[in-house]
C-alpha cells in the first residue's frame, strides 16, 4: 500500500509542471480533475482514448520507456488533430503486473510529461492498479475545437490530400522485427535510422489539422491503420467514391530504399502499412491551391492522390499504372464514377486490391 | 478482423440511444467524439477514470457482465458525485483476450447503457484492442460542475458528516467470499440480499452530491476504500485534526447482522471494509440542520459522525467508547485537539487503529 502510493507521488512529481498549464484548476490529488473550458467562439470538447497492451501493442525491450509514454499519448493527440482540435488535457490509466521494472514505468512518464509539455497537454489524473500479466497503458485525451472536420463531409469533386511522406514507419517496424543486422544497414544508414524514428516516435499533425479545420476541409481522418483502410472509411462516412492514383502517392524515399533491401513493394508500405500518423483529408477543389500553399508556410508538405466522386456504392479505386496519372488536378465534367475512366484500376480495400480493368 | 468490426458495431447498438442526450453532438463514428459544453454558469469540466482487471477487481464467475458494466459506470460517476458535480459523458476502453465469452461482453454494454440512461451519462465513445490475459475494462467519465468541492476544504469547527448507512458492501463482499450456503442464511434472507447488493449493485449520490455543492460543504470524498481511509485523505489535505465518535457512525443494520453470523465486528465492516459509494463530508456547523433537511428532502439520511479540529499535525482520532458520544452538535469553545479531551481514544489510520487514552 504505501509502495503503491510513493510510486504514484513519484510518476506524479514527473508531471507536477502540468499543474500550471491553462486551466488545470485541480490536477492530480482529488477524486477527479477540475478544468476550465472557457475559450472563445464556443469550442466544443474532444474526448479520446486509446489502450497499449504489453505483448500486444509493444515489447517492452524493442521499445524504451520514453518513447512509449510519449507514443501513447501522441496517437491520441493525433485523432484530436484529425478532428482539427487542439488537444488540453490527458489522463493516463495504468495496470502494472508485479515485479515490473521501476524503472522503466518511470521511463513512461518522462516521456508522457515530456510530449504533454511539447504539445501543450497536462496529465490531469488517473488511476494505477495491478494487472495479473502485462502492462496496461490506456490513456485518454481531451481537447477542444472550433468547427470540427469529420469522417462524414467529404463531396463529390473534392481533392483527396495526403501531409509529409507514407510508408516509413511500416518500412521501420519491418526492419526492427526481421532483426536485421551491421551488414544490411551498410550505406543506408540514414534511411533506417529516418524510418525506425518514424516508427517509434511519431508525431501528430496538430498545427495542419487546425489549419486544415479553419480552412474549410470537408472530411479528414489520421492515418493510423494504412492510408487504404483510411481512404475506405472516408468514403463509407461520406457515402463516395474516392478515385486515387498510385503514382501520385507520396511514397516515403527512405522508405523505398529500405523496401529494397526487404524485397517488398514500396507503394505497399504505404498503402497497407499503417501508422504513419499522417493526415488523409479531402477539400473543395477551388480552395485546394489555397490550402496547398498555407501548410507549406507552416512547413508541412501535402499531396493530392485523388478525387471524390458520386457512385451507386461507396468504394475506393486505385490507379495502379504509376505511370499515368488520375491528374487528380485537372477538371472533371461530372462527378459520377462509371466505366468511361480508362486506364489499369483496382479496387482498394483495408488489406489489398483486386485488379479491374474499366473501359 | 471483420469480426472484431461486427462485434464493436454490436456493442455499439447497445448505446445507440445515448447518440441523442442533450451535447453529443458526434459520439462513436469518428477520430474523437465532440461534444457541446454549454452550461450555465461557467461550469468547469470534471474528468475521472476507474480500470478494471480480470483477476484482480473481479472474477466474471462471481458477478454477472450486467452488474459488472453498470459498476464500471457507476464508480466513476460516485467521483464525480464527490465534487458536486454531475456526470455527461464516458469512454470505455476495452482489452479483450481470445476466447471470451460474447455474451459476457454483451451483458457488460448493457449494463453499462442502462446505467448510462438512468444517471444520463452518454457512453460517447471509447476502444477496444485485445488482451494477453484477462479482460481489462478502463471507463473514463466528464462531467460538470460549477461549484466543485474539494478534498481539502474542511475548516476547524465544521461537522463530519456522512451519507447513507455503512459496511453492507463489505458485508456482502465476505459473505459471497467465504462462499457461505442455504443454512447460513436461514432467518436472515433479506439481510444477505441487501448487502449482496450493496456489493455488486452500488448506487452514485449525485443528487446529494449537487446539493452539498450548493449548501455550501467544505470537503467531501465518496467512500470507496473504507470510512478510515477517507477519513485520513480529508485530514492529510485539509491539514486538520478529525475526531469521530464511533457510536454515531451509522452502521448498517443488515452488516451487524451478517457480522454476526460471520463472527466480525459490523463496526470494523464499516470503518476499514469500503466500497459503500456513500459520501463523506463536512459542513460549516451552522449549516448542518439546514444540510441535513435538504437531504432528508431528497430521500438520503445524513449522519453527523464527528467535529474537525486545529492540531500540530493533520490524524484523524476516534472516541471508541460507543456509549459515550463526542456529540459532534454540541459547541466546542475552542478547536484546538488538545489532552482535555477525556475518554477512550484511538487513533485511525486507514488499516486499522492504536488504542490511546487522552485524560
Amino acid at each position: 500500500m504505501e509502495g503503491e502510493f510513493e510510486l504514484i507521488d513519484a510518476l506524479a512529481r514527473k508531471i507536477e509542471k502540468h499543474r500550471s498549464f491553462d486551466g488545470v484548476i485541480c490536477g492530480i490529488g482529488d477524486d477527479t480533475a477540475v478544468l476550465g473550458f472557457d475559450a472563445v467562439d464556443t469550442p466544443r470538447l474532444l474526448a479520446t482514448v486509446d489502450l497499449l497492451a504489453e505483448g500486444i501493442h509493444f515489447d517492452r525491450h524493442h521499445i524504451d520507456g520514453r518513447s512509449l509514454g510519449e507514443r501513447a499519448l501522441v496517437v491520441n493527440l493525433s485523432d484530436i488533430a484529425a478532428m482539427g482540435g487542439t488537444p488540453r488535457y490527458a489522463l493516463i490509466s495504468l495496470a502494472i503486473p508485479r515485479e515490473f521494472p521501476r524503472g522503466y514505468l518511470e521511463e513512461i512518464y518522462t516521456g508522457l510529461a515530456e510530449a504533454g509539455n511539447r504539445y501543450r497537454t497536462a496529465v490531469v489524473g488517473g488511476n494505477v492498479s495491478s494487472s495479473k500479466q502485462g502492462l496496461i497503458l490506456d490513456v485518454t485525451v481531451m481537447g477542444e475545437v472550433s468547427r470540427p472536420v469529420y469522417r462524414s463531409g467529404a463531396r463529390p469533386g473534392d481533392i483527396i490530400a495526403v501531409s509529409g511522406t507514407l510508408g516509413a514507419s511500416a518500412a521501420g517496424l519491418r526492419w526492427l522485427s526481421e532483426g536485421k543486422g551491421e551488414d544490411d544497414v551498410a550505406g543506408i544508414e540514414e534511411h533506417v535510422g529516418l524510418c525506425i524514428r518514424a516508427h517509434t516516435r511519431p508525431v501528430p499533425r496538430l498545427k495542419l489539422g487546425n489549419l486544415l479545420s479553419e480552412a474549410g476541409a470537408t472530411s479528414m481522418i489520421d492515418i493510423s491503420d494504412g492510408l487504404s483502410s483510411e481512404l475506405n472509411h472516408l468514403a463509407e462516412k461520406s457515402l463516395a467514391i474516392m478515385a486515387v492514383s498510385a503514382g501520385q502517392i507520396p511514397v516515403d524515399e527512405s522508405a523505398s530504399v529500405l523496401a529494397r533491401r526487404l524485397d517488398v513493394d514500396p507503394l505497399d508500405l504505404a498503402l497497407f502499412g499503417g501508422e504513419d500518423y499522417e493526415l488523409l483529408f479531402t477539400v473543395p477543389y477551388d480552395l485546394w491551391s489555397e490550402v496547398a500553399e498555407s501548410a507549406e508556410r507552416i512547413g508541412v508538405g501535402v499531396s493530392a492522390i485523388g478525387r471524390v466522386f458520386y457512385g451507386d456504392e461507396a468504394g475506393v479505386y486505385l490507379e495502379t499504372t504509376r505511370e499515368s496519372r488520375l491528374q487528380p488536378l485537372s477538371g472533371f465534367d461530372d462527378y459520377s464514377w462509371s466505366g468511361q475512366i480508362t486506364g489499369e484500376w483496382a479496387t482498394l480495400r483495408p488489406g489489398g486490391w483486386n485488379h479491374l480493368r474499366r473501359t
